[in-house]
C-alpha cells in the first residue's frame, strides 16, 4: 500500500503507507530532517514522527513556520517541567502552554518558594536534559489508566483537566523521565533545544479564576541555537527603551485617565497631531484609489447587530447595550453593518460597482481590564477602515489593488519586513464559529489565495483564525528593532451581503450580491501609533513630528530676533516652537532633545549679528551656522513623506 | 411720589409712580405707543398697561423683540379662542401658548368635529373680532372663585390646570366676551392684529399624555400687518421647496435606518464629503488660529459626569447608561468634559496660556423621538467643538477672536443676517438649574457684556437661559430666504475649571483656575449642512459641491473623448463625475440638474472636432463652447471660498 503526498508547491509524491513526516524529510534531504519540528497533514498540525496512512497534504515545520515555533516552545514547557520535576520535591502541575514568545508553566511549588536564582539552575538543568535528545514519545490512554497515574502522582491539577477530557481522546507524552498529560503535537527529540531562557516569575490563579489558589508561573523562551537567543535579548533590551507607553508620556501622545475609563486613550495636542497626518495621508491615497468617504454614528440597536452576525458570534467582545426607548442599543465594534446600510440607501448597478466606503471610525471592544495595554490593547480604536463592494470579476483588482496601498504605506513608514497570515474557517466550526456556507468558504479562499500566490506577497496560511463571515489576511509586520506586530486584516466577506439584503443589478438585469473586501492597511490609531513610537523610538520623521523645530534663545535678549526666525520658518510652513523660559542653553536643548524635537536653532549673539541660526539635529548634534533659507532647503527632502 | 426708570441705552428718567409703560411710550412718542405690546421689568416680561411703582430698569416691547412677538401670538391664541366659542357650542379649552412661530390652542370639541373650511371661518371672525380693539384685562382672583368661575362653564382641562396652581398666584384674562384662566402678558388690546392665518389641525393628547383625552390642536400665526403675514407665507413655501430633509435625499446627502436607530444620521458619500470640507475648512483657520487638536473616546465613566455636572444638571438629555465591570458608563453629550481632562494631563504655567483645545467630537444625546427632526434635531451630533484655557486678562481678546472667527465664517457662507442673543442666569434658580456661584455669574455676565458691546455686534439679552456652568452667546442667522436658526454657541464658564482642578501657575506662581470659553462657531455638521442645504437650496457653492462638473457625451461614440475631458479636469483639481449611460442627452442633462452639479459639459461630434467642450451652468443653461483651460480659468474664482 501506498500514500499519495501532496506537498504545499502542488507536487505530489508517493511513498509506502505508514510513512511518518520526519522520514519523508530524511528522503528529500537529510539537513531538512535535521530541521523538522512538526508536521502539518490536511491542515492539523502533529507530531513529525506519527505515520501517515491516507492519502494528504503535507507542510512539514520548522522555525521558520508559526506552527513549527509554537510546537518548540510547547515541547520547551514539558523540558522545564521536567527540569522542576527532578529539581525539586512535591512539585504538582497546572498547565504549561505556548505563547506568542515563548512558553510558560503554572505549577503549584507546594512548600517551596522559587525566586530568580532558581531560574538560572532550572536553566542549567533544562540545558542537561536537552542534550540527552530524549525523544517526546506519544502514547493515547485511557482515561481511567490516566487518572490512576496523576492519583498516584497525587497531582489534584492534572485529575481535574482529566474531568473534562472524554475517554479516547486522551494522550499522555514522555521525555526523559517526565511524563505528562497533553494532547501534542511535539517536536521529535529535546535535542533541538539549543539556548534557554526563563524570563520571569509571576502569579496565575489557577483556571484564572481568583478564587482558587494561586499557582508560580514560570515564563520562559528557547532557541535552536545561541545567537537567536542573544538577538531577541537584545531586541527586548531595545525594545523596553522603545517601550511606546513611556514614549507617549515623554512625548505627550496620549494620556489615560480613571474618570474617563481604562483602555479609553485621550489623545494629547501631539498625539492628535499624529492623527491628523495619518488621516491626511490616508485620505490623500484613498481619494486617489477612488474610495467614498462617508461618516456613521457609534451606536446601533441591537437588531443591526443581530443581521450582522455580530450578537450572536462576537457579543462577548461587544459592550453591554444601553436600553432606550425600550429598545437595546450598543457601541459599535465594526463599521461594517453602518457601511452596509450606507450601501443598501445608494442606488447602484453594476455600473456604480465598485463602490469603496471609508470612514476613520471609532469602534468599542469589551477587552478584558487585564488585558489593556497601553495603546495596544484597548476599548476604544479608530480604524482606518473601508469597505469596498465588487462583483466577483472585479475581486481580483480590487484585491490586489489593496495589497498595494498596504505595500505604499510600508515603504512611507520605512517597514522593510512583513509577512501575510492567510487565516481560514475550519469546517468543524461551521455554524458556530462560522457562518454555515461550506462552498462559499472554499470558493472565496481560492480566490483569496490566487490573489496573494499570483501577486508574490509571502503568506501563511492557519486554519481556524478567519472572521465569522469570511477568510481574512492578517499583515505581520516588523518594528526597526525586528518585533512583529499584527497590524491590519483584510477580510473578505461573501455572507453579509446577503444578510443586509445588499443587490446589484449585473449585465443582465438580474439582482446580486456583492462581494466585500474589509480593510484597514493603517490599522488603527491606536495600534499603529503604538508601532510607531517603538519604530522609530520616537524620532519621528520630519514630515510627522508634531513639531519639527525648536527656537532656542541663549537670553531673553534674543527673543526679539528669535521670533523673527520662527515667524520665517512658519511662513515657509515648518511647525516651530519657541522656548522663551528663562532657563540656560544647555537645559533648553536638553529639554528638546528630551521631546525629540527634530531640528533646534540656538540664537544668540553672532547668530543675530549674521542673520543666521545655528542648527543642532536631535540625536546627531551641531550642524552649524546657516541662513534661513539655506536651512528651508536643506530640510526640504525630509518634509515630505 | 416718583420712579426712576432706566432705559436700554442708559438713559435715565423720573415718572410718577404707578405709571404704566404704554404711559411712558406715549409720553415718549406717540408712534412708539402704538407699537408697544409688552414690556420688560427688570428683566420680567408683563403687560404693558401694568402701573410701575419702584425704581426699575424697562425694555418697552414692540414686535421687533422676540419676547414682544411671543406676547403677541399668545394673545392671538386667545383672541382664536373667543372666536371659537363665538362660533361653536361647549367646546372646552386646553392650554394656548405662543410657539417659535405663531400658536396653538388644544381644545376638546365636544360633538363638533372641526374641518380645514372651519378654519376660514374662524379667521374671519378672528380679524372681526381683533377689529372691536378689545382690552386684554387683567384680573387677580382667589382660587375659589377660579374654581367657581370654570365649574359654572364645565370646563374640566381648566379645573385641572387651576389644581395645580397657588391660591393667591392666579390671574384671569379677558378679552371682549372671553376669559380665560392666564398668566399672562398681554398686549394691550386685539386691535393690534391685523393679519391671520390658521395653519393646520392636528391631535394632541391632553397634558402630552398618550392615555388621556386627544383633543384639537389648531395651529396659527398672526402678523401686525397683511405684508408680513404675505412675507411670511411665501418664505414657508419657499422653504417647503428648500427643505433639508427632501434636498436630503434628493442630493444623497444623508439618510436613516430604522435598525440603525431615529436621529442617528447616516452621512452618505456626498454628505460626508460635505463634512470633509467643512472639518478641513475649521481645521486650517482654526490652525492659524493657534488651536490644538485633540482626539477623545465618546464614552466616560458615571464619575466624569458627576464632577462636570452632567449627570446632576443635564442627565435627562443624556443616552442611558452602559454597565461595565460594574462601572456605569455614559456616551458623551458633550466633549467638554474630555477636554478638561486632556488640559489637566498638559504641564502648563500661565506662559502655555491660553490653550485652545480643538476636536470634531461626535456627542449624542437623547432627543423625545417625536421631536427628533431630519438633521436639525438629532440624536448623534458632531461639534465643531473648541475649549479655551485662558486667564482673566487674555478672557476679552480670546472671545473677541471667537467672535471674529463666527464673523469669518458667515462672510464665507453668505449669511448676511444674525444675532447674538446673551442668555444670562436667572439668581432664583442658583443651585438648582445653575451652579451656586452668584458673584462669578455677575463678573463673568459682565464680561461677555462688555466684549459684546465693544465689538459693536448686535445682541440681546435674557435671563434664565444660560448653561449651568455659566453665561451663553447664542448665534441666530438667517438662511437666504430669511429663516430663523440658531446655530451655535458661545459659553463662558467659570466654573468647571474648579470642579476639574484645573489649576495653572500665575506670574507669582500662585494657583489659579483657567476660564473657559466653550465655542462651536460651525455648530454641529447636523444642525449646519441642515441649514445649508436650505440656505443654498441645495445649490452648493462650486468649492463645496461634491461633484462640481458632470461630463455628458451625447452617446457612445463619444465617451473616449469624453474620458480625455475628466482626466484633464480632474487633474486641474476639479471633481468630475461621467455620465456613460446609454440614456439621451436631454435625461442625462436632467439628471445632472437634479443632482444640482454646479456645471455640466456636453460632449458630441462638434466639441470633439475643435477639442473643445459645451459648458451649462446648473439652473442657467448654456454657456458656450469653451476649450478645457478656458473652462478651467472661468472657475477659478468660484473654486475657493
Amino acid at each position: 500500500m501506498s500514500v499519495k503526498i501532496t506537498f504545499p508547491d502542488g507536487a505530489q509524491k508517493e511513498f509506502n503507507s505508514g510513512i511518518t513526516a520526519l522520514e519523508i524529510a530524511n528522503q528529500l534531504s537529510n539537513s531538512l530532517a535535521k530541521k523538522v519540528l512538526a508536521v502539518e497533514v490536511n491542515g492539523e498540525v502533529m507530531d513529525a514522527t506519527l505515520p501517515i496512512e491516507k492519502d494528504a497534504t503535507v507542510k512539514l515545520l520548522t522555525w521558520n513556520d508559526t506552527e513549527g515555533k509554537s510546537t518548540f516552545w510547547h515541547s520547551s514547557a514539558h523540558l522545564m517541567a521536567e527540569a522542576i520535576e527532578s529539581l525539586y520535591k512535591g512539585i504538582k502541575f497546572g498547565i504549561g502552554p505556548p505563547i506568542e514568545h515563548g512558553f510558560y508553566y503554572d505549577i503549584d511549588t507546594g512548600d517551596t518558594t522559587l525566586t530568580l536564582s532558581d531560574l538560572e539552575k532550572i536553566e542549567k538543568k533544562m540545558l542537561e536534559l536537552a542534550n540527552k535528545k530524549n525523544e517526546y514519545k506519544r502514547k493515547p490512554i485511557s482515561k481511567e489508566e490516566a487518572i490512576s497515574y496523576f492519583k498516584d502522582k497525587g497531582d489534584e491539577y492534572k485529575l481535574e483537566l482529566l474531568e473534562g477530557l472524554e475517554d479516547g481522546s486522551i494522550t499522555f507524552y514522555t521525555q526523559g523521565e517526565f511524563t505528562d498529560l497533553c494532547r501534542g503535537p511535539h517536536i521529535p527529540h529535546t535535542g533541538h533545544i539549543k539556548a534557554i531562557k526563563l524570563m520571569k516569575l509571576a502569579g496565575a490563579y489557577w483556571r484564572g479564576d481568583e478564587k482558587r489558589k494561586q499557582l508560580t508561573r514560570i515564563y520562559g523562551v528557547t532557541f535552536p541555537n545561541q545567537l537567536e537567543l542573544d538577538e531577541y535579548l537584545k531586541m527586548l533590551e531595545e525594545a523596553e527603551k522603545r517601550d511606546h507607553r513611556k514614549l507617549g508620556q515623554q512625548l505627550e501622545i496620549y494620556t489615560f485617565d480613571d474618570e474617563v475609563g481604562p483602555g479609553l486613550p485621550l489623545w494629547l495636542p501631539n498625539g492628535g497631531f499624529l492623527i491628523e497626518k495619518l488621516e491626511e495621508l490616508a485620505k490623500k491615497e484613498e481619494e486617489e484609489a477612488g474610495y467614498l468617504r462617508v461618516r456613521t454614528p457609534h451606536i446601533a440597536k441591537e437588531a443591526l447587530y443581530i443581521r450582522s452576525g455580530h450578537i450572536p458570534y462576537y457579543k462577548e467582545s461587544m459592550f453591554p447595550p444601553m436600553e432606550l426607548d425600550n429598545v437595546k442599543y450598543y457601541l459599535k465594534a465594526m463599521n461594517c453593518p453602518h457601511h452596509h446600510k450606507i450601501f443598501a440607501a445608494m442606488p447602484k448597478s453594476y455600473k456604480d460597482l465598485p463602490i469603496r466606503l471609508a470612514e476613520y471610525g471609532m469602534c468599542y471592544r469589551y477587552e478584558d481590564s487585564g488585558s489593556l495595554f497601553g495603546l495596544m490593547r484597548v476599548r476604544s480604536l479608530t480604524i482606518n477602515d473601508a469597505h469596498i463592494y465588487c462583483t466577483k470579476e472585479q475581486f481580483a483588482s480590487e484585491f490586489r489593488a489593496v495589497n498595494a496601498m498596504y505595500l505604499k504605506y510600508f515603504k512611507i513608514f520605512g517597514i522593510d519586513k512583513f509577512k501575510m497570515r492567510f487565516s481560514k474557517h475550519e469546517p468543524s466550526k461551521l455554524g458556530q464559529k462560522y457562518m454555515n456556507e461550506p462552498e462559499l468558504w472554499i470558493e472565496t479562499e481560492n480566490m483569496v489565495r490566487d490573489v496573494l500566490v499570483s501577486s508574490g506577497i509571502p503568506f501563511d496560511e492557519v486554519a481556524d483564525e478567519a472572521a465569522f463571515y469570511g477568510p481574512k489576511i492578517d499583515i505581520q509586520i516588523y518594528s526597526a528593532i525586528g518585533r512583529e506586530f499584527t497590524l491590519a486584516t483584510n477580510q473578505v466577506d461573501f455572507a453579509q451581503g446577503k444578510r443586509f439584503n445588499l443587490k446589484y443589478a449585473n449585465k443582465d438585469n438580474q439582482e446580486e450580491y456583492p462581494i466585500i473586501i474589509h480593510r484597514a492597511p493603517l490599522s488603527t490609531h491606536e495600534r499603529f501609533i503604538g508601532f510607531l513610537l517603538e519604530h522609530y523610538a520616537g524620532n519621528f520623521p520630519l514630515w510627522l513630528a508634531p513639531k519639527q523645530i525648536a527656537v532656542l534663545p541663549i537670553s531673553d535678549k534674543f527673543i526679539p530676533y528669535s521670533e523673527t526666525v520662527v515667524k520665517a520658518l512658519k511662513e515657509k510652513g515648518f511647525r516651530v516652537k519657541i522656548d522663551e523660559r528663562a532657563e540656560k542653553i544647555g537645559k533648553k536643548i536638553r529639554d528638546a532633545e528630551m521631546m525629540k524635537i527634530p531640528y533646534m536653532t540656538i540664537i544668540g549673539e553672532k547668530e543675530e549679528q549674521n542673520k543666521q541660526i545655528s542648527v543642532r539635529k536631535h540625536g546627531k548634534g551641531d550642524i552649524g551656522a546657516l541662513t534661513i533659507e539655506d536651512f528651508a532647503v536643506l530640510l526640504q527632502e525630509e518634509s515630505v513623506y
